[in-house]
């Protein structure tokens, strides 16, 4: 097949950068000076046995990180960052990831060096038979598996624009067995360019045989973790290459199919047999070193070169005999892997015309790639000393490969915990949504992001699915309890015929109605508002009573909010949210209105400004907090108050720069969850369920906490909220944080999420 | 204690006009030539032995029409309104109701009025008892009892002000002692005005004793329904009140309490003897007679008098000794009723003075009602022929009592036939909300409207309430489907996992990446749409592919319409929409673009006048179908074809206004239910299902309705409502409605709706 004319057609265009990725990423868990931990796997990290995320690898100190299949190179990443985010939050705090493929100083007893405790049994006999065959310092390098798939439209279109074969599933997995076998002629450029492994760590090889160090990468060389001498596998055809591992297995020179430890792995069904009748998939590069320089053991830049090496692979031709040709890649590989990490390669020519051919072929294809890749990759062949080989010799020869690895390390430790209540790879979602993510990750709950904008999620259990909107909103509620919520005057009557004190009120449409009414709430304290509303727009109170004026002029306010105004009876007393999930009340805030608190020395825009600082303060819910504003509401409240920006207040003294207590104006918020009995409580449960609701906000009215409710009119019902902000209980500005989130999981998974 | 100062307590003052009504009416049913039906209780309405509002009286021809207890006089009037449009609708379409007090001719054997055949064994030894003691034919009379309830602030105020009382029950129930002995001394004055039973039918008295025919109101004098002559009952007090009922009860002069034919009775508890603990809550006024003049036997003007005369009465004076001013004001009333109704009334001074007493009443309390009033009643009393009695008995001598009554009770009948798909009272609301209250109300469900705007309903079967809006957001479905449909990148991306076909397509949020996707659409069919649609508005179909020009308006049409944009592959054939309940496809309806058919003559603009003249066209979705517009929309579809509106088509040439099928845009509705085999609908219901909706409109498109849904590509699923209109299956343009309403109510209460 004459496949170059096929990947030049321009029907193809736009579907040669389109790919699925995955990564599979190994890392030893280390104390934050660099010694391999003795602690079991973290306890917070939902079950391994079924966990999409986190899994272990050999040791109980070698977690294995997971992405999803992610349909571009940026999502791959944003998953890379969240799964690490979690990984790092869930480990003991003194513990952080070792972000080298070669592993730590290894314990002097290779006892020492334990095997994952997993349930499987199976899984534990596995590990005990690769220490028994190959040992246990072996099995401790790590690395990045990466699964490539191609995108389908394009094997699809190529498939049709070809006459050769018949069947796709027979062309689908040749395309795949073409890139194979030249990718193990030609991996040789990866190791040069990208191989990360110069310097084994103490005790890695402890007596036994070794390479002459620096190498480019001890990994990818004859001294790696590879399988013995006498596992040989053709890959002329799909139906030779099944049928040699079955009898490597069936001789017992393999103990089952996965210990083939090939650099490439044909991906189709769930075991090899499985490729006799299904097409292959995608395939795994199982080479790739840990970059110690990337927070995530990979570069963006690499996976991209990955993605155009792929293309080229499929692109260019190959040797007229399937096993010379692998077998030659196997020599130049191991030859390239242990040369000198400083030293010129000896494939420099050969390796030159490859960038130079791959540049053409990117030319050819229209391929929308930058050309700075390609600089640097020519950079890195001209000067070894800018391969990653190279660069980590050198440094390890300033401090030791051991500081290098600390270093880096604990930066990217930090980082995890620098903002702790986002999810990095997802921090433009709303705060409520990234916890929820990160809890979910954390307890093997699948997620997917269906709708980014929209803080759609999906979240999928072994077969049950549920999905999930702004982080609360759930199959566990039904259709018609927010609409109720929606609207006020129907909450209301609800909740008064259930026998709950609600603020007495009418509705006008209009100012002349609501005016003939006045004598009505003449000589009582009202809040005139708007039936719907937001974040306290249009809303007067009135604690002593209005005058006729005053009332028609808040009438007028609230009127421009919304076609409809609520004229309620005020119940004095201070309001709380009562967050209810099921028949639970999991958290109780006080939200103060934005304030700050004089020292006698500044003026109140830079106190605002001081209080700004605070990192848990942001903007648009993307943080705990929300920055307090100096807009016209701000400043139209201190002006009543008699105050400017530039008044000095006294020390200890609290402004106030808003009526309303709302967090998303700047209020602060204020954990009070332990500070009620249990009778609020239940009239908070009882509300929700009288709205039938499962997850929900009660904003209650309280004339004193210390007061039984039983009694009559020491609470009132002002609202209830079927959106409500979580991330202000979980991150409070005061008092305890409540983990809402996890309430939401368990509710959806209760037999799972414990 | 002196009540006139407390009444003219300015704090008082919003609360007068304030009441709570209820009214329970009679008609006899009768063929549409006034003879008394033989038939049964009309079987399409519910369950009559707990229908809260449509029950049986006396005989089973005698329907009892029971309104809710209603906070205003309109709402009242809409009550009335949609259980009369209810009842007429239910029954046999050649029966109406007979609008008069006293009944149409009788049968010649007693034995022929047939009682009330209800369930309940007991309640038909009653009647069987009340046949016994009174006759039969007395029981045939109708009338209506008129609830009246003070508001209760007024009467707390009240309380407030006064210190001779200090107990508020005491204090309630003496309120409504006084106005009940007040009206029983006065209620002559309602007899004068109201009275409407001037002339007796056929065989109502049958021989025995009868008064000299025409009077005021035979029903209200000495010949009409009442108990005998020994059952007397002091109003002194509540404990004598009590006391006297259970006495006579005792003695055997009442078989039971509810035997007492009082022209008013005071109402607390369940029984009599509930009065002694709790007070008096409202009165009810069982001696109005039908006014045939009113479509439902009462006037809105005589509602607001009994409301001022309630006052009035609770206001003026009454007389010393209890019993003895109960005892004239009987004497009065019958010496009123026997009167003729064309003369002067003996007691035309009395009257005159309570008017005048009336109108000062008025004025000290600054009641806000019209003067209209007083100036009807005066002119009433000053010509008798203007009174209710004088006009029937003026207008039965120029034809006959029984056409007078035809011809109103036909006129009634009429009306509610006329639109049957509205539900009077409530013709404001939506057109799918009046059809499933007409549904409720025909079925004894109870029906609140919580929120009139807002299309929000609260129903009630016993003590089981479900709320719903736009008549089909219920509890059924869960929070989190319909914001799955909402988002139609959600959807599409749940529906397609889910093994369905779906317009394969991208979205975009901006025109630039947009327009480099081009490429992967050349060459196909595309529809370029807003990602949130309405009405079609922003979506252009290119059947055969566009060119990269009309491709990016098309972008640029839809981003009008919305921050992102879904360009999508067109899937050729037919568009259903599929409506889904439970696990059942209720109906499947074919809308067709707003179109007009020529007939050679007129123009466009004629055809489209001729169309929109079918009461079923109105708008705003108050009527099955919309009137086709002739807006820049229909104007620029009519133009692309070569037409104007001035333009005459052909003969049965068929010309399209729209490219879009909605009927919100004047599109016709077609019923399909019946056209397609059960594989599309299994398909449609599997759609809702992996969706989670419970009730929902799946638009599928179908490539021919006669291949099988099995075979691939023969249909494909266009979108999910989460909200989808009802009214245009109830009442589709063409074919069979199909009453979805009815379908949602069995859903909500399955036991209890059939």
């Amino acid at each position: 097949m004459n496949i170059q004319p096929i990947l030049t057609n321009k029907h193809l265009y736009p579907y040669l950068l389109k790919a699925r990725y995955g990564i599979e990423k190994e890392s030893q868990r280390v104390t934050k000076s660099g010694e391999l931990v003795t602690t079991d796997y973290p306890k917070k990290l939902g079950n391994r046995s079924v966990h999409p995320y986190i899994q272990t690898d050999f040791a109980e100190t070698q977690m294995e990180l997971v992405t999803p299949i992610t349909n571009s190179v940026p999502e791959l990443f944003r998953w890379l960052a969240a799964i690490h985010d979690t990984v790092y939050r869930s480990m003991n705090p003194q513990e952080m990831l070792w972000p080298m493929s070669m592993p730590p100083a290894l314990p002097k007893a290779e006892e020492d060096i334990v095997i994952a405790k997993l349930d499987n049994f199976e899984d534990v006999l596995y590990r005990r038979y690769l220490a028994k065959s190959y040992g246990r310092r072996k099995q401790m390098v790590s690395g990045i598996h990466f699964n490539f798939e191609f995108d389908d439209e394009m094997v699809r279109k190529m498939f049709e624009l070809q006459d050769e074969y018949m069947n796709y599933y027979q062309f689908k997995t040749d395309i795949y067995l073409k890139v194979t076998r030249n990718y193990l002629h030609y991996r040789w450029l990866t190791t040069y360019f990208f191989g990360a492994s110069p310097l084994s760590g103490p005790r890695y090889f402890n007596g036994h045989e070794h390479p002459e160090e620096p190498v480019r990468s001890i990994r990818n060389s004859q001294y790696g973790y590879k399988n013995h001498e006498d596992v040989k596998v053709t890959y002329r055809s799909i139906e030779e290459y099944v049928a040699d591992i079955q009898q490597m297995v069936e001789e017992g020179k393999l103990s089952e199919e996965k210990e083939f430890y090939a650099s490439v792995r044909l991906r189709g069904g769930k075991s090899v047999a499985d490729l006799a009748n299904k097409p292959v998939r995608y395939i795994e590069l199982r080479n790739i070193d840990l970059d110690p320089y990337q927070p995530y053991g990979i570069s963006e830049e690499e996976v991209e070169f990955l993605h155009i090496f792929m293309l080229f692979l499929l692109w260019t031709d190959e040797g007229a005999d399937a096993d010379d040709w692998v077998e030659q890649g196997e020599q130049l590989n191991n030859l390239i892997a242990l040369e000198s990490p400083l030293a010129q390669t000896a494939c420099y020519d050969e390796a030159q015309r490859l960038l130079v051919e791959m540049r053409g072929f990117v030319e050819q294809t229209n391929l929308a790639v930058s050309t700075e890749i390609f600089d640097h990759l020519e950079e890195m062949l001209n000067d070894p000393a800018k391969t990653l080989a190279g660069r980590i010799y050198l440094e390890s020869q300033k401090k030791s490969q051991k500081e290098l690895a600390v270093q880096q390390g604990l930066s990217y430790y930090e980082k995890a915990w620098q903002a702790p209540y986002q999810l990095a790879g997802f921090t433009n979602m709303e705060l409520s949504t990234q916890i929820l993510m990160f809890d979910a990750i954390q307890k093997a709950v699948q997620v997917e992001v269906l709708d980014e904008q929209d803080q759609f999620l999906k979240l999928t259990v072994q077969k049950h699915n549920e999905y999930v909107k702004n982080g609360n909103m759930t199959s566990k509620d039904t259709y018609i309890t927010p609409l109720i919520m929606e609207n006020k005057t129907v909450t209301k009557k609800i909740l008064q015929r259930a026998g709950f004190r609600v603020p007495q009120g009418k509705e006008f449409a209009d100012k002349k109605t609501a005016s003939l009414s006045y004598e009505e709430f003449r000589d009582k304290g009202i809040v005139v508002k708007p039936k719907s509303t937001n974040y306290g727009l249009g809303i007067t109170v009135f604690k002593e009573g209005a005058s006729e004026e005053e009332y028609i002029q808040a009438i007028d306010t609230a009127l421009k909010e919304d076609d409809a105004v609520l004229v309620e009876e005020f119940l004095p007393g201070t309001e709380y949210r009562f967050f209810v999930v099921g028949d639970q009340v999991k958290a109780i805030l006080l939200r103060v209105p934005a304030n700050v608190t004089g020292d006698g020395k500044h003026t109140i825009k830079e106190l605002v400004d001081q209080k700004n600082d605070d990192p848990l303060r942001g903007e648009n819910h993307r943080t705990p907090l929300e920055k307090i504003q100096l807009g016209q509401s701000e400043q139209l409240v201190l002006r009543e108050q008699g105050y400017k920006l530039e008044s000095v207040p006294n020390k200890d003294e609290t402004i106030y720069l808003r009526d309303n207590s709302n967090v998303s104006t700047g209020g602060d918020s204020i954990d009070m969850t332990g500070a009620f009995t249990d009778d609020y409580k239940k009239v908070a449960v009882k509300v929700a369920q009288a709205l039938g609701a499962t997850i929900c906000g009660i904003d209650m009215i309280v004339t004193d906490i210390n007061l039984p409710a039983k009694a009559s009119n020491v609470y009132g019902i002002i609202e209830a909220n079927f959106n409500p902000m979580m991330h202000m209980h979980c991150y409070p500005y005061e008092g305890k944080g409540r983990r809402l989130t996890m309430d939401i999981l368990k509710l959806l998974y209760p037999d799972f999420v414990k």
